[in-house]
């Protein structure tokens, strides 16, 4: 029964963070079919996207399935409670890379991005690819340290949106209003892509430390 | 014992009906600071949004004390697991009027809205008003009928979305790429906010029925 127990209290983290690499995965290859106008690279983030959902549902019922079975208590406790929050966190992740690549199939064989605003792009995939990493290993090894890391990730993140919105509400913006549609939905797509990521990593703070820091998206402010 | 209890869970339910009911005011609020460039309702919005916070972490903290101290099984699990997830969705819904808010107070004294667009947002607003309400409801009465009622309430704020999209693609929109950024930012917010709605409904639904309703964002399809 107790090693049962701890198989199963292991494989809801594992699942997590599992989840957590496929989310930033996703956002990976959508970056892609978004900078390079690929439609397969889009196509298959869409494809995809059901095992994230599949995955996450197995979460939660991992998750009632311990609470209802083994009342776990204290510590572990918390982590089922935690883990029924993350999984919601991480379940946004997929699903904003889902969009990320929605918009480039939907503008295929167009390019969505003026090529002014592509290095905005690339660096903020490169940041949400580093941030999914960031909110699976913080889940495997519930490192506090590395978890609030990721706040400095996240700042970076905000940083590059309001530099995207002051190109946006330059006047000397020549792509017209439809792209600036597209960039504004996508810049935000990324930025909450990262304080989903911070999100995971706070809960992961406040199970090992019982501290819960400021929520990312209530102190995010686009200058615009 | 029994009567503690008891009264535990009504009053985590009755609390998360309080939180829907303060994020439908917020909005409700934070419409009129935007159509009417009304900084002390901004304001108002801004600073009432710490009730909010407030509640949510006395939510999480009581269904933790349920699970913890009483170990509910069965049909009282399930509804403590869902308000844990509940939390989660109305905090963003009370989030997202802030962020409406806010955007009203840094535009202010000038209107954020070109008044072409301002029949879409009095709508998007009342329709907001009403799922905030409505989902205040359904977590009171447990209806599952009336749960699905939230989704058609949907349909109708994805209809006027699109519709203020194309608006927005329109060659002849003439109010500039400034505005055109704000306001498709603010149709994603009151959109956002009609999904979270609908998702405390889904939780209802699967919580008196067993079964699971799509997400409401994955089938929300932006034709621009």
């Amino acid at each position: 029964m107790r090693v049962a127990y701890n198989e199963q209290m292991t494989g809801l983290a594992d699942m997590l963070g599992e989840m957590a690499g496929l989310a930033g995965t996703a956002m990976e290859v959508a970056t892609q079919s978004l900078l390079q106008a690929d439609l397969s690279l889009a196509e298959q983030v869409i494809s995809d996207h059901d095992k994230i959902t599949e995955l996450s549902v197995a979460c939660e019922e991992r998750a009632f399935a311990l609470l209802a079975l083994q009342a776990p208590v204290a510590g572990d406790l918390r982590s089922v409670v935690s883990g029924i929050q993350i999984v919601a966190d991480i379940d946004r992740m997929g699903a904003l890379a889902l969009h990320v690549a929605k918009i480039a199939r939907r503008r295929h064989p167009n390019h969505v991005l003026p090529e002014e605003v592509n290095g905005y792009f690339a660096e903020m995939g490169r940041l949400a690819v580093t941030l999914g990493a960031g909110a699976k290993e913080v889940l495997e090894t519930r490192d506090p340290e590395r978890a609030a890391q990721l706040r400095e990730e996240d700042d970076a993140m905000d940083d590059l949106h309001r530099h995207l919105f002051s190109v946006l509400m330059d006047r000397e913006w020549k792509h017209g209003v439809a792209a600036a549609v597209d960039v504004t939905l996508l810049g935000r797509f990324y930025e909450r892509f990262a304080d989903h990521a911070v999100e995971v990593a706070r809960r992961v703070i406040f199970l090992v430390t019982g501290k819960m820091p400021v929520d990312p998206d209530e102190t995010t402010e686009i200058e615009s």
